[in-house]
This record gives structure tokens, sequence and C-alpha cells, in this order.
């Protein structure tokens, strides 16, 4: 986890971050950040999924979310690296961390829902922090972000307007095309 | 936290690990490893402690466990940085997340003695597993080690018996003098 690289930037926007980092950055949001989600959440849930989210990425590093070809042809792959994975636990850890993997992949219930905001949300902090001004290698525009991003909007109505003025600064800064 | 440097490597031994990979490495063993903690540990407690006990750096750097004397030196800097950096939360988060870090570091309570145990185990592991043959860069003994580490043996014995296991390998590995 600690060697798979992300397409975001650390801070000092020398290297790129990796998954280790990631996903301590989102589960400690998940603590910070709870009250912007349903009362019932169960939210040490939430963070042992984001703890585990993209543990998959191990066997098959991380997949961009604007290479809509590649992610499609890595879900299979990223299922089977959580059997091998997960597989190496002992029970019933195997099937209960195998189970809240699949769980946030299937993205239904309130706790995959929130996981998922985070999840969408940390690298849009992160990019528009990090990246220096006009710089827009993948050449992405306002709209594939507004895409990827606007799910956020039924689950946490807040914390889309947050999203919102994250992809509007960003746009400002031409990290994204209008 | 990203770019505070530790003074263990990564898998690929290439660099050192930062205080946000660590962080992420030992909440997630928090979960893995609840039930060799007594009954009643508030495991998400745990976790939260976990995810920020480290966030003090940010300000101060790491510290080196066998550095006795700058241990001792920073103390007071690291607790002006935790003012400092959960002074920037809004109340009550603020207050929340000050005494959960000043509790941690008291180690009194089950949660605190529990998060002192994964935070002394990880380095452990990964030590043994990322440092090369004879590798003993700062002249470490196994009895240093011992001293620093058997706090374990009275909060989870089990743990110990895995912590001691680790020592006499690293030592049969050459990275402490016997």
């Amino acid at each position: 986890m600690k060697k798979v690289q992300r397409r975001n930037k650390t801070l000092d926007s020398g290297r790129f971050e990796n998954s280790a980092e990631h996903s301590w950055h989102v589960a400690l949001m998940a603590f910070l950040l709870k009250d912007y989600f349903s009362e019932g959440i169960d939210i040490a849930k939430v963070v042992k999924m984001l703890l585990i989210h993209d543990v998959v990425e191990i066997d098959t590093g991380d997949t961009f979310l604007y290479h809509e070809r590649e992610k499609m042809l890595v879900e299979h792959r990223e299922e089977n690296a959580a059997y091998r994975l997960f597989g190496l636990l002992p029970a019933p850890e195997k099937d209960e961390y195998l189970s809240l993997w699949l769980e946030f992949e299937d993205g239904v219930t309130p706790e995959a829902e929130c996981a998922a905001v985070l999840d969408a949300l940390q690298p849009l902090i992160n990019h528009l922090i990090t990246r220096n001004e006009n710089e827009n290698p993948f050449g992405l525009t306002w709209s594939q972000v507004i895409e990827k991003k606007n799910f956020i909007k039924s689950i946490s109505p807040e914390l889309w307007e947050v999203a919102q003025n994250l992809i509007i600064k960003s746009v400002e800064k031409g990290l994204y095309e209008k």
C-alpha cells in the first residue's frame, strides 16, 4: 500500500501520494466529518472500510478514475485480488474483511455511501492544494469531474456544496477546463 | 504527515516510511488485532487515537524512540503542537481531539494502552522485514529494545510473545547487538 502510486500529489508536490497515505487521510476525514452523514451511521465501520478499501491495489495498482475503459477492465482483477489478499487472513477475519470490501464496492449501504463520498472528496481537496496553476496533465474538463462526483449530492448535500466549491476553485486555478 | 520521515523503511527499502503511512498501518492493526486486548475495549476510540497520535509531528518532526534526551526535550514542544494543531478545529472537535491526544500521551486508559502496544509493535515488524542483514545503523542492542518494548507484557501477554519473537529474529538477522 505504501508503494501503490496514485495520481494526486503530496503537499510538497515533489512526489505522488500513495494508497497508504490516502487511506489514512480519508479514514481521519470520516471521524471528523461524521456529522455530515445520517445520524444512525456506523462510523467505525466506515473507517474500517476506508482503511481496507484500496488494499486490492497491492495486486492491481491504482486505476485512474477518469480512465473509463481501464476502470471497467480492472473490476474483475480487483475482485480476484480481494479474494487472494483477504484470503490470507484467518477465519473469521477473512470473511469479515472480504464482505466489508464487497460492501464498499457495491456502494449501497449507508456506510458504503459515506465511504464513497469521502473517497471522492479527498482527491478534490488534495488536487486543488497541491497542483500548480494551469497544471492539467490529463486535460480534464469541469463536466467530467462533475459527472464523477455529483453522486455526493444525494448522500450529503452539505459536502456536495463543499465539493462544488473545490471544483469551481480548481477551474479558476486552471486545473480543469471550463 | 505525509512529509514527516520516520526511522523505519518501506517494503521496497528505497526510502523511509512517513507518519501518515505508519498511522494507516497501526490503525488497521488495531481492528485486526482487537481480540488480543481486554474485551470491553472501545476499538473505534483506539483507531481514532492512532489516526491522530502523530499529528503533532507536523510541527516537531519524528523523534527517534532510542534518543532519550531528544525524547525528553520534545515533550513540551509536542504539547504546544497539539494545542496549535487541534486548535485549528472548530469546537467541540477541538476539545475532543486534544483530549484524545493527551489521553494517548498519558497512556493510562485501556484504549491508550492498546494504542501504545500497537504503536510499539508495528516498527518491530517493519524493521525485521525491511532491513538488510547486519544493518544496525544506530548500534542498537537487544536489551535497549527489550527495555522500550517490555511494557507490552502486562497489557497483552500474547502480543508480547509476538514482540519477543520479532526481537529474537531481528537479533538473528544482525539488526540488534546481542
